[in-house]
């Protein structure tokens, strides 16, 4: 069976770095924006819809909530929701089996659970993510300290509520992962590193 | 200043035998027991009394739940914990100051703050706490599977109330450490080498 890792992770505590660096010192593949487009590929939905709906807008791919004014439309926007995570799902595996990977979020801890993925979790304090933020802002973006920290927690909220939605596990929650990284106090770097090395020699046994 | 790596963990998940390891792969001191003899040596009170109080029997060591029948013989035991406490404390700083080590449990993460420990939680799932519990089982102690996981969790709900009483932060919560570690699918041995291995990386720089 190959070898998969996924990770989970607060939006700025670099999860998407440390993913990359990792899969890169292994030398297997890495999956994070490749997995929207191979939806897109395989879906008549366009890259927007599609990432409007993995990327967790609630508000738009979840009216199950509206409650009495729930209609039609909410109704198909709920199938096509599903129908896409479903995608992502065949999408997942698909690359799962195909050969060892780093898997970036969409669930993948718990879409491969069959396949027993080590499952890592990056977190970090406030103050850190903000930092990391303003790093890879984009220019057009000119949020204060307090927006950036209001768009922060929105930002996981909808990831826990996505998270929870389709796995009904809680996001984040220790005993869903194998290795839970504090990004705080320590690179991103280092700590891919040091990971690594320990699947190295795992592998070498 | 020295390296001080704390451990706090779960009960069964092995953080006694990690936070030894560790240790004596880094070549440093390790803490555990040694905090109650010196606790013992620095006080009038006897092993057993020092035992009680901060291996968390909380009926005994904390009767400021007893509401209106609240006396004067609670009032001192509150006081003797405090100050068995306070001991602690004590004993944890001189122990952080002298050199490099391993503390486990205690609450020496929030103890040695400002020393800005290295953080480490162990948990695991409770299948594999069982099976760790069952070697290390006491002769004399025939506790069915249900009996002992009644028996974990009321040992984590102790520990966790001692560490909340004493910093007024929540146990085992993964913003409070740096790295959590789930030793339900590896080796606390291999868990510990690989640690060890992060921290010489470290120092070598």
């Amino acid at each position: 069976m190959n070898r998969i890792i996924t990770v989970g992770r607060e939006f700025g505590s670099g999860g998407r770095e440390f993913g990359r660096r990792l899969a890169e010192i292994l030398g297997i593949a890495y999956y994070d924006q490749e997995i929207i487009m191979e939806i897109v590929n395989q879906t008549k939905f366009s890259e927007q819809y599609v990432r409007n709906i993995i990327e967790q807008k609630p508000a738009i791919s979840f009216p199950i909530h509206a409650g009495r004014t729930f209609n039609m439309i909410g109704n198909t926007m709920v199938e096509q929701s599903r129908m896409v995570y479903q995608k992502q799902c065949k999408v997942i595996r698909e690359m799962a089996e195909k050969s060892d990977c780093v898997i970036v979020g969409r669930c993948a801890d718990y879409i491969l659970r069959e396949m027993r993925p080590y499952r890592i979790f990056l977190y970090a304090e406030m103050e850190s993510k903000i930092k990391r933020c303003r790093i890879n802002e984009p220019e057009h973006e000119n949020l204060t300290d307090k927006e950036l920290q209001r768009k922060i927690k929105e930002v996981d909220k909808q990831r826990a509520r996505y998270y929870e939605f389709y796995t009904g596990q809680v996001w984040g929650v220790r005993i869903n992962y194998d290795l839970c990284i504090n990004s705080t106090n320590w690179t991103v770097k280092e700590s891919a590193e040091a990971v690594a090395r320990f699947f190295m020699d795992h592998y070498k046994e």
